[in-house]
């Protein structure tokens, strides 16, 4: 058994969903591992993770809008404002969505389903580089 | 230190929480492996999974109806409706919910609180064959 | 590679965030493990976990707060009611956050972010005491 990490950087342009999956296999693929676990963790707490949909980029826009919806800016009992508006909803979504994901890893590759991608899901309006750790245990 | 991985089927009759705790909890006691730890992965985007109360069927209920008015069909800007009008509406309570969870290998057994099943929330209303894959770590 | 898994007790006062990081991360530093994975997991169905930003306790009052309007008490079409009012919505909000969370272990203590803690999210009114289970894998 073996294991090995690393970090990986994503740069967003504002809220949205960034796909990080062929990042993600790509790496996993090198570390000579055929079955395993891979987990993937977000270092942040104003964007997060989720796994969703690939095919139709309809359904991240969608999602987008559904979160928005959901957790509104500018909610008159925030008390926690001098992040800008912006700031608590995005604590809000990463609640609802995921800090760490698991992905079992198959044949060296990411077990994912057929429509299933791996996202970085940015809750702010800013540019930002955010950070991912990656960590791969198996043999 | 070992591992193993297997991938279990749930067929679905319409949108609920099928229970799969007994059938998970076998073939984690038949691995040998006495300390551990389980990881469960939902490999598709419209069914989730989730860590719920099993002992009254009317919290299961609830759960269902709660998610069917957070997320209501037929919201008139879905842009993702080429799949049915479940199907936009099953992306966002999956992502609401987990794709994957973790669950502690105690004695050779899950290590779950006395009042905690394991669930395939499915989202859609047609019959569905499911996948999960399991991983087991451990020793 | 070697695991080991402990539980801790946490001792909560009514609905709030209760963090944690500072016992998780004594215990792993003291496992011989410079790189590894913990996972956290809630054994109960009425509380939960979460990570979330541990700089402005305004955070963790905002966070509350939406959770108590998203999810209110005495919704006319709960059944699930012998346990109490905050019963349901207490199950609700356990599956809208985390039963389980991982975090990579770096150097031997928590792969967090700067502004990172976990956190122990009680969704019950009345005086609970909490089991969290602590697995760590890694060498």
């Amino acid at each position: 058994m073996q294991q090995a990490q690393t970090e990986i950087s994503v740069s967003t342009q504002g809220q949205g969903l960034y796909e990080v999956t062929r990042d993600v296999d790509t790496w996993v693929s090198r570390q000579g591992v055929d079955t395993g676990l891979l987990t993937v963790f977000c270092r942040h707490t104003s964007c997060s993770l989720t796994i969703q949909e690939n095919a139709d980029p309809d359904v991240q826009r969608d999602m987008l809008e559904f979160f928005r919806r959901l957790v509104s800016e500018n909610e008159p009992w925030y008390r926690h404002r001098a992040e800008g508006p912006d700031d608590m909803p995005a604590h809000i979504r990463t609640a609802l969505t995921d800090v760490s994901v698991n992905i079992p890893v198959t044949g060296g590759r990411l077990g994912l389903g057929t429509w299933q991608g791996l996202y970085l899901f940015e809750h702010r309006h800013h540019p930002h580089h955010r950070k991912i750790t990656l960590h791969l245990l198996g043999q």
